[in-house]
């Protein structure tokens, strides 16, 4: 954390300096007339793209929720490794890790050889893969998350709070004022919910609008889309309980394969809570599972079964529901339909745009990086840094990635319903209980959220320089490793210093014999940077901003930290900023040997030449440069940006991969 | 974090439940007419043991203080490596590892050889040795771990909070009422400070009172004692500024000698704050420091010139002061003075007790010792579990540990002030720099807090089964490493289950055989704590209290987690607790062979018999004893506590080594 920066300020660093007109606190407790941003909805979705708004004191955004107040109990709990890292640059990482369950261990039960009605441990798994984040798979009420967003942004510049108890009547687009990138097209109309009193609406004129509103989204009805998919006719109930168990793996995450039917146990938070996936039988064609009038007893009595030869004595149960397995998605996730032109002012995000069952703990995580992908996007748009067309990329990227989310789920839950073949009779129905585990164990980077790959496009370069950081997938979030920090020798992740502020970052990898001094190859990008008219910081940061506002660049050495002098390094790496243009001494790392392997080594940096990695303010890479590539690394920024004089990218680089 | 256990409850999982009368939320607005406790003072003592009081819902806990609220600017900074193990307990450590800055790294600087107007840097080295503890020293305003105590008491069963603008006026003891256990034998009168309206007195009547009233404690004065001790005629200036070098180290912890005085440089927290401690020169035999009329420009001035060839821009101070450096001790922490009887009744504990230089970052560390020491044995005798003689260890023990930190202090102190020779001659006058330097290192366990070693009393045993454990010193602090939580397969630190919630802890290390199984050593003890009618469990926990209120017993194999079944561990492990008798899953652990060596090997347990480690509450380890060893155990706790019907120790055991 960095603060002081501008003077001492006593109290809770956390609580940032207020915007004009939020000095005393809160933001509007009444409708704005206009905003920015609408936001519809206060799940994880709605929450992930409001935080990222709020830290901007120049963008007006509003936050709506058709119910009175936040969350208290939630349906999603799994967070994986990839929400925490994005947790981490929203700065409370932390409070969840404290909190949490951990998922260390994961197991497999299957039906025993000799007594098919009692179930045997067939393995047990590393939950998640060595190494594949800083962070681990952990479990956490959904409602302890959407308090961890909403006292971020009370905390930000704008002091952003919801308005409860506001639904949507109707969005209209100005279709010839959404050719002015000045107007507000978008017209919200909102009314209280039924029970709320005398009948009352009010308007809101918006730039854009997204809809967080989850699978039955009024948003995406208002712009003419609706989910397409099909159910797998197959009832599930889930319920969060205290109960007394002999089962073994009562602590541990369990995919139970049982000839009475499946179960997924998910251990929670607290060291007492288990939350229970039961399977509850096939539905027929055409059948509703409400019809099937399924009770709490109901699935108490299915999990005894399958659980048998263990005992489940129910204690107290905190929450149940019953579900069908369907995977559905949307078509577009905005206003611009195929073969249409215009820029998007409209956008759906999460259960809006792509509905899945929820035992492979990936709704609430990936849409909550559908918040991350268009957040930035947005305020780069809003705040004249990015033309408008970047937005057709949030569609484009997240519907590949909804995609593969949505064929992932179908074999997942259809694999979890299906009997498990005796391994009495090898020709019978069924599917083998190791095929279940190797699915699994297969797609580890893929439930861990660490799988996601953007294609090339404007803002994510072809591979031509993959070789120098074989380790840095271009289109892959940046994946952090241990470094020391040089002015202080303080070790630490240096993904974490990508926070989510919008910033792009520019890590650049010094090779062998590169210690920053005059003349060196890092040396000569940094003074390309600081002074070439070409440069992108020159071009794209706005007068009076500190030099690192728009594109932050730092340095990793591969040296001893008592090797080098901070004093000795190029300008742009020891930056004087704020008022009093104090030193930010935060810039230069040198490797880390400690764990037995560097930085280098652990993603696969060619030592002699070393690189740039540019990553994107969502934590993606977006290229990887030779450290001399100088005008390739302005042409990438060229294609995308606007330059201070407002002179806009080319029409041709801002065609995005549409 | 353990939460849930009867029954779910929604919300922030830290926000306890509240004890009765408490369900409004805070604690009562108005100063009560008795209380338990009576702490004066909310600087770190008063609200480390405030803290630690708060947590139980039948000791009733008044803390006062003579300012018209919380601290907002800190004079104390650093926080010693024992006390983020304290704060861990406290349950509030990530949040002073986030916002702090840490101290990796230390520098010293000499004059130059041939040119002693300047400074060059003589030496680095690493400020913590490896593997001290599993936290790191760090820096941060003090106003800040107020906040994090004060948090924790408003989230306690107590919703406790303090009462501001109260200062003492007198401290009155009725000797005849003070031989009556239950009686409130101290009247403290309170009286508002001057310039809060029309005068306004209160009494409160208290079991017992402790002054953690600073320096110039009246509580101190109330008992008739006095700081006793000298000073070195020093002045020093201190200032916490934001400024603008060329000084290379200025992120590091940097100790400079040079011709012109000495300075202490404290990197703070936030990546641009620093403290520099300046040493202004010698004053005459009682001369008082404020004859000197020192003003911020001198100090400024002083350190320009102590820093030379580097420049110092000072561009803003957000704190400064001057000191003459001293060191001072009272004789006695309570009101029993030598060769008096009876019980004590009144406390002083931190800066009432010993006053010393501030630039060994010592004063907050050891003063929230002393509280954490005090809190514990004031809640045991309070509560009913321990005789009222155990309170006569407080001062007995943190006596010993003040002598240390003067004599320490007047070393460090001493060389500082000292010019350094020069090495052109090296028969003149003064220190040699590599002396500053290897006095530094010597005491680094000293000044990491960990080095304190409480002497054997009846609760700090004799030394005899040391060899078991050589790494778990008695009578030091519980040195913690890392271990796997054998239900859930998580890696954790075995310190951090000590919770600063006044139980003590068994921890039985299994010898290399023993893998719990009926018969073996773990589980007779177990057998042995779960029904012997002599075992300190049975003896010493309330009748409907869980198993684990008192002691919590907790083993640890030397295995594979993969390789045990919780449900094979001894009941006394897997307890049953709370209202729906659930099962506790944390008690087991097994060896974590990650980092190459596992606890056994890092605290030199004998890997073939195993041992049991006694844990008090306070984190020091109380003994070490064979795994069978039940009647020593037995009669180790017999030492000091009172069973159930009352009755209480032997007066021969509990002599405490007065």
């Amino acid at each position: 954390m960095q603060f002081h920066l501008n003077g001492f300020r006593a109290g809770d660093p956390e609580l940032l300096p207020p915007a004009a007109g939020r000095e005393a606190g809160e933001g509007p407790k009444t409708l704005p007339e206009q905003a920015d941003v609408l936001i519809v909805g206060c799940g994880p979705t709605g929450l992930a793209l409001a935080c990222q708004l709020s830290g901007f004191p120049d963008i007006e955004t509003c936050i709506v929720e058709r119910k009175d107040g936040p969350l208290e109990l939630g349906q999603a709990d799994g967070i994986a490794c990839r929400s925490m890292e994005m947790f981490n640059a929203f700065g409370f990482a932390e409070r969840v890790l404290k909190e949490a369950y951990w998922v260390n261990e994961l197991t497999f039960w299957k039906p025993k050889d000799d007594n098919t009605r009692e179930i045997v441990r067939s393995s047990s798994v590393r939950d998640t893969e060595e190494g594949l984040s800083e962070f681990p798979h952990v479990i956490l009420n959904q409602a302890r998350v959407h308090e961890f967003f909403l006292d971020t942004m009370r905390k930000s510049p704008t002091r952003l709070t919801p308005h409860y108890s506001w639904q949507i009547a109707s969005v209209d687009i100005d279709q010839e004022a959404a050719k002015d990138e000045e107007a507000y097209p978008v017209t919200v109309t909102l009314e209280r919910p039924d029970g709320h009193g005398e009948p009352e609406t009010r308007q809101v004129r918006a730039r854009y609008v997204v809809g967080c509103d989850g699978a039955r989204s009024k948003v995406r009805q208002e712009i003419g889309l609706s989910l397409k998919g099909d159910s797998i006719n197959q009832a599930w109930g889930v319920m969060d309980v205290l109960a007394l168990t002999d089962f073994p793996d009562m602590r541990k995450k369990s995919v139970i394969n049982s000839s009475e039917g499946s179960i997924v146990l998910i251990p929670r938070e607290g060291g007492y809570l288990v939350r229970i996936y039961v399977e509850m039988g096939k539905l027929k064609e055409n059948e509703r599972i409400s019809a099937r009038k399924i009770v709490l007893e109901d699935i108490i009595g299915a999990a005894q079964r399958i659980f048998s030869p263990y005992a489940l004595n129910v204690k107290e149960v905190a929450w149940w529901s019953i579900y069908e397995i369907g995977q559905r998605l949307c078509p577009h996730f905005d206003n611009i339909g195929d073969g249409q032109t215009g820029l998007p002012r409209v956008f759906i995000a999460g259960d809006a745009c792509h509905t899945h069952s929820p035992k492979a703990g990936q709704g609430m995580n990936v849409s909550m990086q559908d918040a991350f992908n268009l957040g930035w996007k947005l305020a780069a748009v809003l705040r004249g840094q990015c033309a408008p067309e970047l937005l057709h990329s949030y569609s484009t990227e997240r519907q590949s990635i909804a995609h593969e989310l949505i064929s992932f789920d179908r074999k997942w839950a259809t694999l979890l319903s299906m009997p498990v073949k005796s391994e009495n009779d090898p020709d019978g129905e069924g599917v083998e209980a190791s095929e279940i585990e190797k699915y699994f164990v297969q797609h580890g980077h893929y439930t861990a959220g660490t799988a996601t790959v953007y294609s090339p496009s404007a803002i994510t370069g072809e591979p031509e320089h993959q070789p120098l950081a074989k380790g840095f997938r271009i289109g892959a979030r940046f994946h952090s490793a241990p470094v020391i920090r040089l002015a202080d020798a303080r070790p630490v992740q240096l993904g974490h210093t990508v926070e989510a502020d919008g910033r792009w970052r520019l890590f650049v990898f010094a090779g062998m014999n590169d210690s920053g001094e005059p003349g060196s190859p890092v040396a000569a990008l940094c003074d390309f940077l600081t002074s070439s008219p070409t440069s992108p910081i020159v071009r794209y940061t706005p007068k009076d901003a500190d030099v690192d506002s728009v594109i932050d660049v730092r340095a990793i050495f591969q040296r001893h930290f008592r090797e080098l002098d901070p004093m000795d390094m190029p300008g742009l790496l020891l930056p004087q900023k704020g008022k009093y243009g104090l030193r930010d001494y935060q810039k230069v790392f040198v490797t880390d040997q400690s764990g037995g392997r560097d930085i280098y080594e652990m993603r696969g940096i060619d030592r002699e030449k070393g690189c740039v990695a540019i990553i994107r303010p969502d934590q993606h890479v977006a290229h990887i440069l030779p450290v001399d590539a100088h005008d390739a690394l302005s042409a990438f920024f060229d294609g995308f940006m606007i330059n201070k004089s407002g002179q806009k990218a080319t029409k041709k680089a801002m065609d995005l991969a549409k």
